[in-house]
């Protein structure tokens, strides 16, 4: 293999195990000879362009270690698009800092950037190699069983939801509906993930609207009054990203039924929350976890943080192996028990699509999840719930 | 002691550990032959109006072990306030059913209803023993030196904000600045513990806002404004019931300002958000954790879950040694290691009574928190929070 330097970037928002992947980028790279320098660049594909990059030699294996455990993108992130001539300036920078290796860790959108910079090398005849690794709490790439980081942001949202669900469930006579606001624009991986504590009918969440299919807010305030008539109380799970029937965000049908501008603040469930209280006469409580879904530590998944560094070490040695253009992929084997391996796609087939929830998920209803759901994602997140206890409750006979 | 039967009952909002409590009364009570037949009022005190008692001694072992670890109240809550009409009742369905131990887990407004209920029993000669037993996330009970439920509140809070944070820091180049609400109407003690994974200056949360200190919307957007020129971000961690210069609430204010109606969605965090993008320019998040803050239990205090136990038990253990009319208060002992005793203290003595954060605990700059609440509160959340690292970032020189 070519001797050169190496340059790993984060993009995008951040993950409860980034810096897993990062880290197993740098630490696999120590490794190696062929490799020299390990740089990162900051703020994403900007701090190639404007050679803002770090040295990882010079930091302590103690910080390499912590940062395991560390929220956030350690190398900070950006969302910036490059242009075409942006890519010019990328290889120009790894030329001048003989860069041979580059590892991007992020979105469809980082691998689409990854596969840019890779044919651009190969028409300049600059020997690099790309490999993308992958990282989205949305859960949305093609090609892969899952995306690291998506496993600790359901255990997060699988645990929350159902405890708030059970101190709801509390005062249900006060208080009989909560909404809670997940994230995800266009896929409902995260929002679906509600469900995954849920043992019986009673069970929060008792209804869930992602946006792989169109509701109303009509049509959910049809549902609540239900729900809440059956049980005597409702917790929901809803989608930032939930679509009204012309397919479009919810959130855009609220605005152009209100004229004081005032209706981006906070999202749908805080103007769904209103909506209750005003139409269903229920009174209704809002929780928007927001960015606390995809750094939660203590609620992280351990499975997705040894994935999520295992597909950083791997980009290092498929790229030591000779393969560029790709991105790591986990591919779930065979078998009883759960395990990935680590495989190579190539990336123009990740770059800028998306993958949805598939029909098999959903519930024919349209606000349930079905179990080829929880079967796929239980083990993202370490399995089971542990369990939970109501009161059998059985009556005292009254004397008065 | 008087051979009798017993009732315990759940008021006011649920913590992650109320059923600590309640499962602390009920194994107690089946230890001694005193005490015949085990009951649960739903609903708090309404249960007991309405004779709406269940049978603990035919619920399984198993269940009420699972029930340590499940959120929310068994027993379902209920926020009534009884009139005086009303202990008549009350005593009336004890007699029926011959209850002689009654326990009330709850806050304030509930030592205050059993504070009631033991002089009424007093005024009509029937021998009762009422022990209360302290809950609150609010930590606002006075006579105890923290309140079962705070600790797992402030252990979500702290590490919550502080990943949160962390993730909000990656992304200071596009939307700098956090805001996140925290419960507390009145104290601010869930607030203020959003600083205990706070280890230097750049670390979140960079502005507290609590109900004890005045502060105004302007005063707040200077704040923020100072605050991302020194840290280029800023997450805040903002009290629900943050007042302004007249002492009120600041929602107060706020819906002053606005003629739309639509002020009361969502709460002070949203609005504030909204207004930071208005008037400073800077893109703004907000979190609202909600009720997850009282209900997380991978979040929980395992000292936390302890001594709400133990309260439980010892509630059981003060009435059969002939003690009525008082609470179980936890007293810090002397002594490098944390742990706090039992001691009981006149339901009167905590009736109706707030303990707000004091002053020492508070900074002078009115939007900062001291090392003494640090002190005070670490013990409570199980020590220190684990290390997060940041990358030292030693840039490589520039070659272009």
């Amino acid at each position: 293999m070519v001797k050169g330097n190496l340059i790993v970037s984060q993009s995008g928002g951040p993950t409860a195990v980034i810096n897993c992947s990062l880290v197993g980028v740098v630490q696999e790279a120590f490794k190696h000879e062929e490799i020299g320098e390990v740089y990162g660049a900051l703020y994403g594909i900007e701090g190639v362009l404007d050679e803002n990059l770090i040295d990882f030699r010079r930091e302590s294996a103690e910080t390499l270690d912590l940062l395991r455990t560390t929220p956030g993108s350690a190398l900070g992130m950006s969302r910036r698009k490059l242009t075409e001539d942006d890519y010019g300036r990328v290889l120009d920078v790894f030329k001048a800092h003989n860069v041979r290796y580059f590892f991007y860790i992020g979105g469809n959108d980082s691998m689409d950037t990854s596969n840019k910079v890779s044919k651009a090398a190969l028409e300049r005849g600059y020997e690099l190699y790309v490999v993308g690794v992958p990282k989205t709490v949305d859960n949305d790439l093609v090609a892969t069983d899952h995306c690291p980081g998506y496993g600790s942001a359901a255990r997060f949202v699988a645990n929350t939801v159902r405890d708030t669900g059970f101190d709801t469930e509390s005062g249900y006579l006060s208080t009989p509906v909560k909404i809670v606001e997940m994230m995800g624009r266009h896929a409902g991986w995260v929002t679906a993930a509600a469900v995954l504590g849920k043992e019986s009918e009673i069970d929060p969440p008792h209804l869930v609207y992602i946006p792989e299919r169109r509701t109303s807010v009509e049509q959910i305030l049809t549902d609540i009054a239900e729900a809440h008539k059956k049980y005597g109380g409702v917790v929901v799970a809803l989608s930032e990203g939930v679509v009204g029937p012309d397919g479009k965000p919810l959130m855009t049908a609220v605005q152009a039924m209100d004229a004081f501008g005032h209706i981006q603040l906070g999202g749908v469930s805080v103007w769904l929350a209103q909506k209750v209280k005003d139409e269903l006469g229920l009174k209704c409580r809002f929780e928007k976890p927001d960015t606390m879904q995809r750094s939660s530590i203590l609620m992280a998944s351990a499975i997705d943080q040894e994935e999520a560094y295992r597909v950083g070490r791997d980009a290092v040695r498929f790229a030591l192996e000779g393969h560029t253009d790709c991105m790591v992929a986990l591919r779930r084997d065979e078998g009883p028990a759960y395990h990935c391996s680590t495989v190579r796609v190539p990336l123009a087939e990740v770059a800028n699509r998306e993958k949805l929830l598939p029909d098999e998920m959903i519930g024919a209803d349209g606000h349930s999840i079905t179990s080829a759901f929880v079967e796929y994602a239980l083990p993202l997140i370490g399995g089971r719930l542990m369990p939970y206890a109501r009161l059998a409750r059985h009556a005292v006979p009254k004397k008065l």
